[in-house]
């Protein structure tokens, strides 16, 4: 078997386009562009938790890194840099190679450099750190954030989230999909695409986003608490009918962006999303009450109760 | 029991200092230094391979970060910002409150913001993040790596390597220390102290480092390999005897750093010893010869056998 050595020598130590030094030494440089801040996030996935032990490592690869892609796009942040943490029950090399490949086609993708990383043994955990950079103006930087939602804008969701849960489901066998839902559901849970482009193109036209992780109604919440503001949503603007409306507002791990932004902007907002070709539905708007308060409504205009709202990993 | 949100609120959710936005978005976002490039690495640290399963949450808390500010030492960084990903197995707040205490108590120690993380449910593992700043003179930045070394300069470590293995050896039964040394060897072991003053200090004198992680054979071995050099060593100079010796040259995870200098700067050298009141001990010099061959003499002047140089975590 390969030492730890020779296993990140073969797999994780490529050429870097935009950085002084990667992988090898005790830490990698990076230099930032100039007028930009730097954000940085750190997700980690646990096999059990976050994957399925009989994952396909490399559509493992892809989301590892794609998670976290995910949280670049939701400051509306350029990603540039990633280093890879992984803990592995033994240094099986086939399986390594397939999560390289998938890991390095995502950062392929979205334009990153892998500058840095560890490896150990131990039960299957595998943690990216990402850096991206937005640009400042003045001496005030452009990132989305989760606080900066005003009164009375617009909320909007991209995509169409649920699929990852529905594919989730299916390959749990909670439920059966047939193509060609089947194929859409799998590859949203598989092969998450983060909304990169998205995040960048509403920098001065959103005013505060999110990713969805934990679910839309609980990561819409976690915007609203942050931004101390309630919320109205109108289920017959929903894309989604039946199952597909449950998991369309509960299920997790599909990194569309929620966002909120004036109702000033509705129609470049349309523009952006016939840009894009990526669906953009503006389901309610920001409103006074308690902070987090969702408030949603039937298509005959009545509340309707909302019993989860996402998922919490020591719940 | 708390959830995942609240524990993250309660615990690891503190003041910054240098930081434009800390926990609580989707990333943190910083503004590096005028005129610095941004130095990073990452370090897991698994239950059973990495610590032992019984071990003092607050004392793991310091380890789990202090290993991170190591190699910014390494790397002659400032560290600056922080990140955690902790994967635990119950989200028991008495344990997670002591970690807390021990990680920022590092990150108070070396003036670092934390300033994002992940917690999820799963086996022990914590991932940390660091990022540090190092000065560019012109255009070039003033970090120390491990290819730097050139032909025929000295060879130096700091403090007493191997006294963390020997504590690690006690408390696993495989040896029996006493005081005074047992205080000494466990407060290695449990709290070691990055040496980031000296890290600072070497910009300029020093031509390569790299911190004792593995053992000083080992991580002389890859500065060695990293700068395509051979090097002697002479066991006569070495502090330790017996036993000491064998833990000196082989025993991991002391966190002291090795460097090499021109001999140019050996008085320089014992001046900032004296002055930081750390020991800085001249082992040999580099040689031309195969990248990392290490050649060591007794003190008759004999090549003795090296038979292990440290560890590997998949070996």
């Amino acid at each position: 078997m390969p030492s730890e050595f020779a296993l990140i020598d073969r797999y994780f130590r490529r050429p870097a386009r935009h950085t002084v030094l990667g992988v090898g030494d005790d830490g990698a440089i990076v230099r930032p562009s100039a007028g930009c801040e730097l954000v940085v996030s750190t997700d980690m996935l646990v096999a059990g938790t976050h994957f399925l032990p009989n994952v396909d490592p490399e559509d493992l690869g892809w989301k590892a890194l794609a998670v976290n892609v995910s949280d670049m796009a939701a400051m509306g942040a350029q990603p540039r840099w990633a280093l890879l943490a992984a803990a592995l029950p033994a240094a099986t090399e086939s399986w390594i190679e397939k999560f390289a490949q998938g890991f390095f086609a995502c950062a392929e993708a979205f334009g990153i450099d892998i500058i840095g990383g560890d490896t150990t043994k131990g039960p299957r955990n595998l943690c990216v750190t990402i850096l991206g950079e937005v640009p400042l103006i003045g001496n005030q930087n452009q990132a989305l954030l989760r606080s900066g939602a005003h009164l009375y804008e617009e909320i909007w969701v991209s995509g169409m989230p649920g699929r990852a849960a529905l594919g989730l489901a299916h390959l749990q066998g909670r439920i059966e999909l047939t193509e060609p839902a089947l194929s859409v559901c799998l590859a949203a849970f598989h092969r998450p695409q983060p909304r990169v482009e998205l995040g960048l193109a509403l920098r001065g036209l959103a005013s505060a986003a999110i990713d969805v992780s934990d679910g839309l109604l609980a990561d819409l919440g976690h915007l609203l608490e942050a931004s101390s503001l309630a919320a109205t949503l109108q289920l017959a603007v929903l894309p989604a009918p039946g199952l597909e409306r449950e998991a369309y507002l509960s299920g997790g791990d599909d990194y569309e962006l929620i966002f909120t932004a004036p109702a000033l902007y509705h129609a470049d907002i349309l523009t952006l999303s016939a840009k894009l070709a990526l669906p953009l539905t503006c389901l309610g708007k920001t409103e006074a009450g308690p902070a987090g308060q969702l408030t949603v409504f039937d298509a005959a205009g009545v509340p309707v109760e909302i019993t989860q709202r996402g998922y919490d990993h020591f719940a």
